[in-house]
């Protein structure tokens, strides 16, 4: 299922995105790469281009989506679990304290996570993932989660494919959980989708089943750590949105080769939020005060997107 | 570096495969899963082959070519470790002491990797293992190990290929060793090499260095828990030559989609080597019985090759 968009009027590969200095950027550095006579040449099997999910690929505001998967699993699963009731972080969920609920700390989310999803097979658990997520409704947008994928991001890893990249996700969310609607909502393959997992445990009777044991957190240092046992090549092309990418911008740009990192700046409280320094979900701190000292492009929503959602309407 | 092979006259996409029920297994397999109106079509997404290496895909005989690689690494680094003079594992590789070299667990084969290997970067390490590869010569055929790769199974990683699989190395093997040749020699492009791996400890320059500490071993039950990680979905081809491709050969076969296990038999000792149930390399037992029970198709080398190494010379 490779996804196909079909490019706007002319030849603009990236209709949805404002001319201006950072399309302008995405452009040249491509150009620049894929150039047989440019100093700058990458060989097409070196092209590697590695997205962050949440908050570069699809919003990630009030919550993190598969925070809010958890929770409605946790609500689904409490009839067999009175205990709750009385005992956090499932006691906020339970009485959908939405203040609590915002300031858990990424070790209990995690927690949870490992309690809800484990003990299923793969297929078993994306199976539920895809479910969930073709019912569940954005409370702002009141849209399936899958439609508010930003466009220009879409346009964009189709605009890197059809020059010989291979895209990658590269998530601090769970790796089967971004596999759930990878393929039809960005054209990324499961394969290629690198994140946060589980332990596996194989059976002798050919199972293999999900323990709630983490094998690998895939952020800051952990997605350079990532990529390279799963991709084995150091990214050329690196999007992300937090300082959660920070790393795996500082291996592109420590390598031999010509680079791009890209970073996505939400502060379009209009059409979308606002949010940087002391944001809960997506803090983007250091990363940002590097991306201006080095001169890496950064894209303001408000400026350089002409609309912001797959699904159209905004 | 997509590897095309030119197939033989005609239209046969297996020309170094003799008629038979191995090759008629593998032709009808593919028919069945790409037919559409096929009650056993699989459609495209879900077309995942893993091979494994040694013994699969390339010769594996006397030694495991990364346990070659190993001991000249050791000799190499001799003259700076003069402890190894007395200490085993080591001393065996010193004195080429060949029958102790034969009768080396796992376990001590495993630490001299720990030892030789890390401490490098990724493509540090490659680069190493490709200027080897380019010198060593087999002790037999007196040819490049790259060389010695199995023409007839590079026409069937072709043939696959041509009718939507992706196909994937599961190997025991470290990884970054496999990926050092994998793109070039068999057309696999390193994100599609699953191995056994070393942790990797991203610093805050940016360098990602490969620790003296084992992160998975990929063999037996390992197989299936780093494609369940790494590809995200449960192959529907599979190809190994040893006990320790029976774990996913068992996965692929609980699955619901149809599969085809097949088995590589080394029993050509004129043109190759003879070696299974008793075999310190690739020893086979429990799988060529479980494929015999149960009608997974068993290559005979001698019978089913033409031809078996990609050199053209045997
Ligand atoms: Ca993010
Ligand atoms: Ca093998």
């Amino acid at each position: 299922g490779e996804r196909v968009i079909t490019a706007g009027v002319g030849c603009d590969p990236l209709p949805s995105w404002n001319d201006g200095p950072t399309k302008q950027a995405i452009m040249d550095f491509v150009a620049r790469v894929t150039a047989e006579d440019s100093p700058d040449f990458v060989p097409v099997e070196e092209r590697i281009a590695t997205f962050d999910n949440d908050g570069t690929l699809w919003v990630e505001q009030p919550l993190y989506v598969q925070g809010i998967f958890v929770f409605d699993q946790v609500r689904a699963l409490a009839p067999e679990h009175p205990e709750w009731q009385e005992r956090q972080p499932y006691k906020a969920v339970l009485e959908n304290d939405t203040a609590a609920l915002a300031s858990l700390s990424e070790e209990q989310i995690a927690d949870m996570v490992l309690t809800v999803h484990a003990g299923t097979e793969q297929e078993e658990f994306i199976g539920a993932a895809r479910e969930w997520l073709a019912e569940a409704r954005h409370p702002r947008y009141n849209t399936s989660y899958t439609r508010l994928v930003y466009r220009p991001m879409l346009e964009l890893m189709d605009y890197l494919r059809s020059n010989g990249f291979r895209v990658f996700i590269v998530s601090g969310g769970g790796v089967d959980f971004v596999r759930a609607f990878s393929e039809e909502t960005y054209g990324v393959p499961r394969e290629n989708v690198v994140g946060s997992s589980l332990e596996y445990e194989y059976g002798a009777d050919g199972r293999l089943t999900r323990l709630a044991k983490l094998s690998k957190y895939d952020d800051a240092g952990g997605k350079p750590e990532s990529i390279a046992l799963h991709i084995g090549r150091r990214p050329i092309f690196v999007a992300g949105n937090s300082d959660g990418d920070l790393a795996m911008m500082r291996y592109a740009a420590t390598g031999s080769r010509p680079y791009l990192n890209l970073l996505v700046h939400h502060e379009d409280a209009r059409r979308e939020y606002a949010y940087d320094r002391e944001s809960h979900v997506g803090r983007l701190r250091e990363a940002l005060d590097e991306a201006r000292a080095l001169g890496w492009p950064v894209i303001s929503m408000s400026q350089d997107w002409k609309r912001i959602f797959d699904d159209g309407t905004i």
